[in-house]
């Protein structure tokens, strides 16, 4: 893959909910530090269409913001299923660049670097993209599970499932990354 | 400006020898060390048609690429003359992105995004993108001293004059923020 390498499809994909399960990390720790909130431990099924932030107390809000801007928060999420095998695999038709809005969390630059050479380490590092308003991206498709980011993108949205976006219409969807690879390499 | 804003043209600001002085920065640390290397100090004018690379010993290649590592370096760097007055104005009519090869210098993202902070506070974090290959961005025009960045960009590439890029006759040139301000508010 050349640095000027124009020619094949640009696939831009972003980390968490899509690549990074940030979302099992943040459940995780809001159930060990607010054990009593709920009469079960709050799960994914709970979130049905709803960000975690709508379904705790208002009084919670600090926590959970707070848990983004730890050290490690980012730094040993779990790999969601099959993204590794298949983004290598896309890699042999598209250009893929990982494009995350870590600009949100400033504190994450370093985690979420570090995260993508221990699970990611074929995509090179001319290829990761730590922004904001994804609008910036030149790609032909954009891999996300945040509407709004979608929204603020030019090319083919692709709307990547999480436990909040299950009620959005507006984006072809892919429930996995075997969806994804059907999608892409069939 | 809104996260939807889709009609304004959009500029792509690089950071190192554009908005923020990392030659000076350079070349002071090189010459404090190595000030046996020449008979007189390492200046710009010694750099005309060179990066500082390829100006000093090669046995000093390592302390170069030391310097960039070292948490501080990008953090306090001089200002361009003009160039926060500028990108201000320049806001009222264009759609502004600062974007940095920053992956390059992993070490770097807490420093220059401190650094943005401080002198460009104007700038909304949703406008900065830390990347590598600069094919990824959509914008209608990128200012940057990298031709090799140039090349790789889509959209109309101007050249910022910088030591190592004087012969260089591929782009529309400006010389300082003065001219870049003429050339996109005239």
């Amino acid at each position: 893959m050349s640095f000027f390498d124009h020619d094949r499809k640009v696939i831009a994909v972003d980390m968490d909910e899509v690549i990074a399960d940030a979302l099992a990390e943040h459940l995780s720790r809001y159930n060990r530090d607010f054990p009593d909130d709920f009469p079960q431990p709050l799960t994914l099924a709970n979130l049905h269409g709803r960000r975690l932030w709508q379904a705790v107390p208002p009084s919670r809000h600090a926590a959970l913001d707070a848990y983004f801007r730890n050290d490690d928060f980012f730094r040993h999420l779990a790999v969601m299923p099959d993204a590794p095998r298949v983004l290598q695999r896309l890699q042999s038709r598209y250009e893929i660049f990982i494009a995350s809005a870590a600009m949100e969390v400033p504190s994450s630059f370093t985690a979420k670097y570090d995260w993508l050479a221990e699970h990611f380490p074929f995509i090179p590092t001319s290829h990761i993209v730590f922004c904001g308003n994804k609008s910036i991206l030149r790609a032909d498709f954009l891999i996300d599970d945040n509407p709004r980011q979608l929204g603020a993108f030019h090319g083919e949205g692709i709307l990547f499932t999480s436990p909040a976006n299950v009620n959005v219409t507006d984006y072809r969807r892919v429930n996995n990354w075997q969806e994804a690879e059907s999608l892409f390499l069939r």
